[in-house]
């Protein structure tokens, strides 16, 4: 499983709401559910690929008999803000050190990379250590091009990323950090 | 199916390239392979979503057993080109003379007036009469708005819409229309 129920259920008391023991892909699809709902976005997870071996007709239409599924060359979302295209990916780790890049497929990098040179806005959302960071895709390929680890050092993450705080609808108002640092001084 | 292998297999000789027996969806698809390899556009064609059922684990991964398809709200094609966000479906009639709204989904046509707000480009491939038309999204919402009938005649789709030549590499060069007709005036 890509995003299992993760190590944040806890029985202290909350006073914020990242205790709900939502995954990151549940954060992100409520959020966007919600932009969409306030028209201030329109962001979707896009459907993992599959691939048919067998499929029947029946009178309720087309039914999957055998089917797998593929791996993705892009990212998990795509959509449109404020006139902009924005690709991002979710990931997330329980190492609390490093975050390793063979958490993404090599192709989903180079691709990242054509995102931006095309003028989109491309970044990772990344859950470490109790915290959800917006990683711009510039610092991920940069790193990339200058080191040489398989890892991306938490201290790195910290320096380059941005927090997004959790809290009550939007879950992760992640788009809040896309107008600090892709938008400012753009008019709303 | 929702794109059958059509009426345009014809024995005539070909001096275009038309009658090769493809249809719409696997022009746009090798189409979009083309300006991925030259890196003029990222447009893919959106996964159909599916819903599972019945899934197994097996050594080789995760595979569905019972699967079926859910329909879209939003169009099949989405990405950027020229920095900009680009969205649109594709549609085949083998009606003559107008091209039946039910052709899409309620949610869609809802969904393409929205991608239009936020600033995107949005538009219908529409495979009619041995012709493929490339008609802009406000084109589809304002026939829809001003007029009562179910379904466009092919008049209108004439006078609003622009043909693309089916041809060799790429099949179907639909950015050249973009380029016209959204773009002009705009520095490459």
């Amino acid at each position: 499983m890509k995003y299992p129920n993760n190590i944040m259920k806890s029985n202290k008391k909350a006073i914020n709401y990242s205790n709900r023991g939502m995954d990151l892909e549940e954060l992100i699809n409520e959020t966007n559910e919600y932009y969409l709902e306030k028209d201030k976005a329109l962001i979707f997870k896009k459907p993992t690929p599959i691939g048919i071996s067998e499929a029947v007709y029946t009178p309720r239409g087309r039914i999957i008999k055998n089917g797998y599924f593929k791996s993705p060359s892009t990212l998990d979302y795509n959509g449109i803000y404020r006139g902009k295209y924005i690709e991002f990916e979710a990931k997330e780790t329980q190492s609390k050190t490093s975050f390793p890049i063979a958490n993404f497929h090599e192709h989903q990098l180079k691709y990242m990379k054509r995102v931006l040179n095309h003028g989109g806005i491309c970044f990772v959302l990344l859950k470490m250590n109790h915290q959800v960071f917006l990683i711009k895709g510039e610092d991920i390929i940069s790193f990339l091009e200058e080191e040489t680890r398989k890892s991306i050092p938490y201290s790195y993450i910290v320096e380059h990323g941005k927090t997004i705080e959790e809290k009550w609808n939007p879950s992760l108002d992640y788009l809040k950090i896309v107008d600090e640092i892709y938008l400012k001084g753009e008019n709303i």
